[in-house]
């Protein structure tokens, strides 16, 4: 039986040999990037080194394709090439900035990673979640994040979340609320494939309940690594 | 017998129903455009309907993917981020440029293509020919061109070319004469596994000794479409 190159082995490589790495993933308007914060001050206050991220972006050529590909007007850029400059960033993002603080024996805090690529390009946008994620194993050499923090909040909860923001909505949230229900939904079967890597909390709970039940799960999984 | 939704079939969709695709390939001095120019010149002349493009780039985020990665420091981008911008870069030509006009029955001939991201980033910069190849033929949907001219020259002969160019080096022309002999060796050696999708000229004969044997053989492959 031969593998294709891009293959990942049916038990991904999760974990690192020193640092913790953490993802949050789901929809926009969840909250990823409050809890990413709130978690990152409270291992940083507990005397952990820590690299709060986010993706796309997190380097100085990954903030440029970040721009390139949400700046560009709708139509411009098609779904394929928009999950290769995603794949791009995150390359640069894994070999320039998360995997060095890994070795250094950080732990890592993602504002999103590959979940986000398989559920956007992958199944919200019909590229197919397969080779998006293949795409992009071969892009981070098969880093999977030892913990994965899905906000799961309906698509009603999202858009209300977002119109608060008062912000400029960019290319991806000002899609239609189907394409956000197909995001919820397609971020809850990941979860379910791997229950052992994924933490999923409804993003309505109280911010202070919700930041209680992640720091408890990374504490968890750093105990498990000693 | 699963296959990778990566993988090509053993035999590539080469051809298009309508147009017909030409590729110009080889290293950094062999004479790519000059030739490319020459062809679609004579084919213009000849009442048919030519598109000259070159990759990476041919369409407006193309060039922008193509200046990001030409113009960034050595070290700077790593060889896997590379090659995601150029598969990136090269959807978005297919998608928006190549297609399209093999659909209204044009000759396409471009400057580059998959081949020299198989021979500069899969070979030369040892990522391995086999995922390049596989991410490219994701990112293209499978698109292969008819006919590909590869101008053969040595590596003294490309630098010195180069040299008298005047022009400043970008960040894959300025690398050694060895990186530019592994090259030379991969391309041919691409030629070699599909003979008769290839011609291979040495590219130190005369300008128009080689733009002749060129235009004969599109007029061949033309021929054969009918």
């Amino acid at each position: 039986m031969t593998s294709s190159p891009y293959s990942p082995t049916s038990e991904p490589d999760r974990g690192h040999p020193r640092g913790l790495f953490v993802a949050f993933e789901g929809g926009d308007g969840a909250g990823k990037s409050t809890q990413a914060r709130l978690l990152a001050g409270s291992l940083l206050a507990a005397g952990h080194e820590v690299l709060l991220t986010r993706e796309p972006g997190g380097t100085p050529i990954g903030e440029k394709l970040r721009s390139l590909v949400l700046e560009h007007g709708q139509g411009e850029v098609d779904a394929r090439t928009e999950a290769l400059i995603f794949a791009a960033a995150r390359a640069a993002h894994v070999a320039q900035t998360v995997k060095p603080a890994l070795d250094r024996g950080s732990i890592v805090i993602t504002d999103r990673y590959i979940g986000s690529s398989i559920v956007y390009q992958g199944i919200a946008r019909g590229l197919g979640a397969e080779p998006v994620r293949d795409l992009n194993v071969w892009a981070t050499e098969g880093l999977w994040p030892d913990l994965t923090v899905l906000l799961d909040v309906d698509e009603t909860e999202g858009r209300a979340r977002r119109a608060a923001d008062d912000a400029v909505e960019d290319r991806l949230e000002s899609e239609s609320d189907d394409f956000h229900r197909n995001v919820r939904t397609a971020f809850l079967d990941l979860a379910e494939e791997r229950p052992d890597a994924y933490l999923v909390l409804d993003g309505r709970r109280p911010l202070d309940e919700l930041a209680e039940r992640i720091l408890a799960a990374v504490t968890r999984s750093l105990q498990a690594r000693l």
